[in-house]
């Protein structure tokens, strides 16, 4: 491990045994100090981020990624008001559950407790910044921040003046650290630093998650890819499976939680309500449908635009308006396709069969299934964590939206009175 | 991969299906079915355990392995009466927890599901064979079992009859299998597994360790090493004192939660009570104390046998009857000791002073702390899990003795009325 990277680790191990200490009132007095210097540095905030968006726009980075990289009035305002709600929430440290007094008189209970050092790697998006560190504050966690090189002078700007609250809050700087050098070799460094990272959050592509693969030694919380589906049963009311459908592909294209294979019932697709629904997609919403040949029937008929699916439309996560169709005789079928192809990240169904709704809630492997709404509702904040870390595809420790509770572990305590083991 | 991994693996996929699917009835039945058919296959189970012995004796392997190693008639019982535990435990699979309503009528849940296909690698401990198995289905787990190689006719034996009581159940053989051939690529296999296996859990010592550290690619938890911790604070009680250190050393020294170093307050040190239980320790325990120079004062004087303690004697996990002793001025201290020194397994303070005692038990970073009780409490079945997978000392997903719950996660269940993000 380089120097720098081993003085800021220890730097980091330190402050998060002073958190683990700290009071519920100096973590929020911290989050504020955050949330007041943020707003007195705001001029230089904004400034450093036209400073990057300038260069990325010269590099030629795609219009998507320059787009989330800018941080307007309106977005810092938004930052903020993310900071203020985070503020809100329950201390997660307050948790002890006691698991009950044992025949010999030994009080069992489980503390919750911060998970120590955290690290997250993630895109060139400046307000994660401050989202990420103000949630592991509130948890009581260190943070080490690794975010995409073309943020580098918004990132240096917000995490000066997060440190700068925490400063005034009495904790250490350190709780709040931000890795400058953006070489791969930093990322390889936090992933193998075993003893000073406690968790690992890698958000980004597929060249980051392998790098996770090949690197990783400590422990790891993915963010991965989204194969969204949703099954809409023979059942389904059409009215009802067209608003979901169009919101979940639709709405917001590039994201994990939207629609990328649409499986149909083949009573549904044998109805009015499919080219309806096709023509809805591929007028309003500008999507392009990759179908099969069962469904494109009625759409050949009626002069509906579509291309035909080929095998690997089912395994990609398109990120954009791209649908990919597919027909099945029944639920099973549908069951046997996402098992085939899903991700574990978001699945629904639309029908008015409560059965055949159950059996999907309960068989399908996924982070969130949902029933009779749209897949974009698999996010922190539409479930109630308030916000989130990332949604999380393993299924160890946190399966979906990542909130405050999925930053902690619990702890055994044991009171005794002089107890020995027979 | 190899072919034969491959196959094992595919079956375990398909079996956790099954299992994803089945009722806690047909679980239960599945257990009583193994309960059943090792009883039937007792006679069969012994006579390959007595070849497994007989071998590995030829060998020449220690005594305390090849004690871990023999399944007698009592031990046969105690496998049985555990596995009627497991039975008797309420199904870890039934929770489900309402989160809320959103303002937008959506209701949220988060329901317990199995992780999926589990791998154990495991020394060579057969009893361990169906306390896992029995623990894995019990929580709708396929496994795969992956035991030393001096217990394989054993373990061969168990597996057939767990497949066989399966079989009677009606679930499918391949709920639990058997690696057979016991080279380190099967072991490495497993750990590669992406897809396949969902949690690996190696039970070992730093070799295997090692084998994890370099190769694991799927998530893991580790039962690792146990550098235990007792402090004993200027106000203990001295009996108690005596009673829980005499009991956290001596009564099993080769475990995880037996005490390796005792950290005395300078108070406590200078009092009779100390060299009276170091006489005890050294006399009645059979304990080799290695001590720092202010704890040799009073043992010097009154003759009873040290040696002087080294800087790597408290960071060795003795596993042995040798303790390590330090003295501290303060419970600072001895904080910054077990901080510096400690696995976060166990750690433990024998005071009357509350404050002390509440600034430890949330201080520590272990996975079980306990105030005036032995250190030995730090087990599932003591601490009422009711039998356990094994002692994780990662904080993440489990943190402690892993019982049926730890082998589980929740998915979000969201049941809507045709609701769309706007």
């Amino acid at each position: 491990m380089s120097t720098d990277t081993a003085a800021l680790l220890e730097q980091a191990r330190s402050s998060a045994r002073t958190l683990a200490k700290s009071s519920h009132a100096a973590r929020q007095e911290a989050l504020q100090g955050i949330l007041d210097a943020l707003g007195e540095e705001k001029a230089a905030v904004l400034s450093a981020n036209a400073e990057d968006a300038a260069a990325a726009s010269r590099a030629g980075i795609s219009e998507a990624l320059l787009d989330r990289l800018i941080l307007n009035e309106s977005r810092f305002e938004g930052m903020l008001r993310a900071l203020r709600e985070v503020i809100s929430l329950p201390d997660p440290l307050s948790e002890i559950r006691k698991m009950g007094t044992r025949p010999n008189g030994l009080e069992v209970f489980r503390r919750r407790v911060p998970l120590g050092v955290l690290a997250i790697v993630y895109e060139a998006r400046p307000n994660v910044t401050i989202e990420a560190a103000s949630l592991a504050l509130k948890s009581g966690n260190a943070i080490v921040l690794r975010g995409g090189r073309e943020a580098s002078r918004s990132n240096a700007a917000l995490v000066r003046a997060a440190q700068n609250g925490l400063q005034r809050a009495g904790l250490p700087r350190e709780c709040i650290q931000r890795v400058e050098d953006d070489s791969r070799e930093r990322v390889k460094e936090l992933l193998q630093a075993v003893g000073y990272v406690d968790l690992v959050i890698p958000r980004g592509g597929p060249e980051l998650m392998k790098m996770v693969d090949d690197w990783a030694r400590v422990p790891v919380i993915r963010h991965g890819q989204g194969i969204t589906h949703l099954f809409v049963d023979s059942s389904a009311d059409a009215q009802m499976a067209e608003e979901i459908v169009f919101n979940s592909k639709v709405q917001r294209p590039g994201v994990c939680n939207a629609l990328e294979t649409l499986i149909l019932h083949e009573e549904w697709t044998a109805s009015d309500a499919w080219p309806r629904l096709a023509l809805r997609l591929s007028r309003d919403g500008k999507a392009e449908l990759r179908v099969d040949s069962r469904s494109a029937a009625s759409l050949e008929a009626q002069g509906i635009p579509f291309r035909s699916a080929s095998e690997s439309d089912y395994s990609t996560e398109f990120l954009s308006l791209v649908l990919a169709v597919r027909t099945v005789p029944s639920l099973d079928q549908a069951l046997a396709h996402i098992a085939e192809y899903g991700t574990r990240h978001t699945a629904g169904i639309v029908t008015q069969d409560e059965r055949n709704a159950e059996r999907f809630l309960q068989e399908v492997d996924a982070s969130c299934v949902l029933w009779n709404a749209s897949t974009r509702f698999n996010d922190g904040g539409e479930l109630g964590l308030g916000s989130e870390m990332g949604i999380s595809t393993s299924k160890l420790h946190a399966y979906g939206p990542m909130g405050l509770r999925e930053l902690t572990t619990e702890k055994f305590v044991v009171y005794g009175a002089g107890q020995v083991r027979g």
